[in-house]
């Protein structure tokens, strides 16, 4: 794999994350699209599926049949890409993964299938895990915590949009002591996008305006991935009850996390240690005391903006962290892995600045 | 006051609770709108400030110049009314309520002037509050848990939007030993018209769309307001951390609470109890175990939604409360605490079906 | 049927035109829901349907197997209502209301099957009208201006949601030789309430929001029924071209009508023919001069602002209307009809406000 | 001026487009931002006007005082950029153009003091043109059109967002004799970005969703541009009647051109003419027949899709296209002449894919 240019495979373009990897590809300045693939979408053109995407280089791609059941041709791609993005639905990833990284392609998974300890699967995913030696070599792609594994790894695990801003809001200070490791709730609310192309009442127009509303709690699939993350990164185990909401946004993702204070934290501290520990990271922006973050101020950018403040009244610690879901929570941590799996300059085509408004 | 036809005025008619107030009062069978009080508004008409309501029977009716300063004219409001509606600027009703009342006129107050202790006023509200004798006779209007006091009382502190489904979530569950009274976390999310008629860059459409974003923690005035009426429910002391955020809504506000379960509470025990306690209640829906609280099902009527869940892994208990926050949480609030000091059907002029979708 | 108590049917209580018509006549006075149809969903409860009606007194009604395709039941539902709202697809309606009305049942039908002249359903609807005699004694529902035929009427024809506010904004100005018969370009604008409870990518949130786009044109089935409209109303033969947009909203229909102006026509005159026009009519509101129609502000009521202007430089009149698609649109109107049909007052049941903000 | 790095001033840096200006060149290879001007937020930094650019290389930079009054500095702002973007309000580019183009600064004018012939300032903009020499010399920079002028020019009056698309959609329909240049119906809609940061009720979150309304018809000073636009590329007159409408959104322009055919145009011929006009313009997507155009394919890109459709019933051939307002209607348009200015490549440091969803 060399710095000048790298060619890469896109399983799983015809989704939400996967047009958007596209999208932040095409901006890329060392990666070049060898291949796009898809299930059910294989012989439509990007252009067709992507239409925001019709008029770019990539518009008269083909899809390509690597898929979910994709198997067959991994020795195909092989030849073709030297690094696959995965962007496929959850389970898929874990058969095709192994084979690709067989022939010599490093992966980038942005489902969950390498996220977790063999044993969560089960009860959180609804499978048995078929490649558990895979999942110890997988490395956590969270880079401002764990750059420097992924800088060598193989497989990298991208996070999930909502583990994103509460491992990177709440490790420091559990490193620190300035929170209790033991309960910790996380409030986590998200537009739309997240949800992808899946089309239900519950994604329509019609529903979502004027609506915020809980899902899926207390057994979002999120909850163990924050706990082993933070587990990863400070060595200390956490419990985490975690409530997701639908909010009437499209991109987005805020989560406010409240966390026993320790430690004698203070807004001044909490937000110190957090500024400390992400001086050199140039996609992650503490806010200084006071400051609110803001989803919108992270559209289409690969930011996470984070603020904490201490509750002296009930000895809490509130930490709030705010992405664009499809950008820092996914597709573009998914290149920011990739620039560090490649040697290059983590910033590499990565837009640091919100659309806004 | 007979339960026939009551006369009643609404000061602070220019604002968005004030135009709520008359938009619900025009519908109601026993009120008769006397006079509509403000302040700079004075002199213009209903429909000119409120264009919505330009058609309707008052459309053409004047604004009065009773507002916040409007002591002056306390005695002629007397003559005209029996009971006064205050959704006056935080700061206002303190002052005017009691020349009010002492001229006989009830008081439904829809600030935040009569819902605290008087030593809270310097930290929560800014003022020293001028009238503390009446501050003990004023009755917290949550109809739910109060509605007896309310009966009889000549001033009703109507209660704010956050704080009416935490404690209408939180209380039964208290009261049966089924969360601890410790530690309890509010996590709030509301639409723009809380801000009422505010204009500023942050409640600009530009600012709000795609936006979701915290806002004045950890000192919002309504985190003693929810500890306050647990206490008056419940005879217990908690201590409530609370962290509200903008959504991009109009109406509807969203409460997760997080509380340490108690008493072996399943997802069962803690929806049976709040079951149990609102079966007479016309307006609280408590949905069984799965069903999730939503906003948008709420708008435009007087009904709150509320879910509960245990979170077995970390022995949280989790309630969710719903409602449109001009109507359950104010105006239509209001003239629920209204009908019950008039004797008449609670239920009167108040629509309990969401104008959907 | 007496003017006391009227037992109506609602088929196609499953939709969201269903469903409105259900929300509104259970707060009607004298209506009597005897019976809800549906094909697919038949045997749920309304509540399962519509989640927002769960607590309302036919929450927990079932839905019965009349619909599109229940002609046999025919007899039995005549033993049961008086009068039959039909909200089924295009084309059902032709089929079962000629059934019902020869069982004596009356019936407004909110489809399209009844609105225009026989020969031009296979051009605009994609198929042969099965009942041609029907079609001649149907009566165009629009109150305001064939209110007359309505009252005496079996069939009504509810008018479209575009087509009632051109219809209703032209006709007067049309009739009063102030614009000319010739070309017409109609511009509408309507939010996704009008799709229903379809579940396509253009439907959901992801897509809608933030997008503005228009369909269907130049072959809207709502163009032909401009036309006749006007004809009915005035004897003149018009030539609209129109075309219709999605907006990112839910309710809400706006129409801008573009005409060439006549006989002198300034901004004065046509505002004063409108406002002659409907000078008795509870529903229509004509703004005066530069004031400017505004959706929201009929969100929830059977109310259509129209506002007329001219504009010398190019000799064009311009007429603007807005209403909410489900009320005056759809359900509102059907139930105005009603009202007429019954002898009841035109305004019964029917909220004349809307919720705002 | 060379084409290396070229030194550019941006006036008006504390505006929406002003800001969108700088988060544009901030990306640009060519262009180094050399001074940020304003008026009352002068002394303040760019990252304190606009959060979103405060991580950004131009954060720290702070305003100075060059806006609408600043003829004053104009000596030491030639002194330092080669180009000067006016991102002013309408009325102060007139006065201070002139100064900067006399000390030798080439500018783009983003304002409309520049678009028209100056006996239409009294009438449209409400004042006196001070400076009627350099509107001769100004260039009106719609580059699909008028590019070699605009490679020349000194001055550029940069187009505003509704004239844009519509010159680009009809005029070439215009020259070939496919619509008639008599009378031309355009129907604007717009999100609240074109409002820029002015805080009104209107532009409210509070009053913008769920709104559709018309705004400032017939006299908004787009229609005589749009007629200027056409006759400039045409060398024919026509007569525009323009009604711009709010729909809640924030990014966004969509127009619908009502004209009427000529020379047998069908809706493939309309097609090709414009398909033909544009084949070599990197930033215009003429659609094929059926396709519909969307503003949301083009938030954040420097493009504009337009389609054509024969309406042969009534003999209307309608035009439709949408853009981003703040970027090829403001902003990236401006850089695009910008690049044409400075000899680059017309698309350098310009998005041509949509953030999407």
């Amino acid at each position: 794999m060399t710095a000048q240019q790298i060619s890469v495979a896109v399983l799983g373009a015809s989704g939400t994350t996967g047009g958007e990897l596209v999208r932040l590809l095409l901006g890329h300045p060392n990666a070049e699209i060898a291949l796009l693939g898809a299930n059910e979408s294989a012989g439509r053109t990007l252009g067709e599926l992507h239409p925001h995407l019709a008029g770019s280089a990539a518009g008269d791609m083909r899809l390509e049949p690597f898929g979910a059941g994709g198997g067959a041709g991994v020795g195909a791609l092989a030849g073709r890409a030297e690094v696959a993005f995965l962007a496929l639905p959850h389970g898929a990833s874990a058969h095709l993964a192994p084979a690709l990284l067989e022939e010599g392609v490093r992966v980038v998974d942005l489902a969950g299938d390498f996220r977790l300890p063999a044993g969560a699967y089960p009860e959180w995913y609804g499978f048995e895990h078929p490649s558990p030696a895979w999942l110890d070599k997988a490395v956590y792609g969270l880079p401002e915590l764990f750059g420097r594994q992924v800088a060598g790894a193989s497989l990298v695990a991208n996070p999930g949009c909502y583990p994103t801003p509460v491992a990177l809001g709440l490790a420091p200070l559990l490193a620190a002591g300035l929170i209790e490791p033991g309960a910790i709730f996380v409030d986590g609310k998200t537009g739309l996008s997240g949800a992808g192309k899946s089309l239900t009442e519950a994604t329509s127009h019609n529903a979502t305006e004027e609506s915020v509303r809980p899902y899926r709690f207390p057994r979002h699939q999120h909850t163990p991935e924050m706990e082993r993350a933070l587990e990863l990164a400070t060595g200390l185990a956490t419990g985490v009850s975690f409530v997701p909401h639908l909010v009437p946004s499209v991109r987005g993702v805020l989560v406010t996390c409240y966390a026993t204070a320790a430690g004698g934290a203070t807004t001044e501290s909490l937000t110190e240690c957090l500024a400390a520990a992400y001086a050199e990271a140039p996609f992650v922006r503490v806010l200084p005391p006071g400051g609110m973050v803001d989803t919108k101020r992270t559209r289409g950018a690969n930011v996470v903006e984070l603020q904490a403040a201490a509750d002296p009244r009930t000895g809490t610690a509130i930490v709030a962290g705010a992405l664009d879901n499809l950008v820092k929570g996914a597709a573009g941590q998914a290149i920011q892995n990739f620039n560090l799996m490649a040697g290059l300059d983590e910033r590499a085509g990565l837009p640091a600045t919100a659309v806004y408004p």
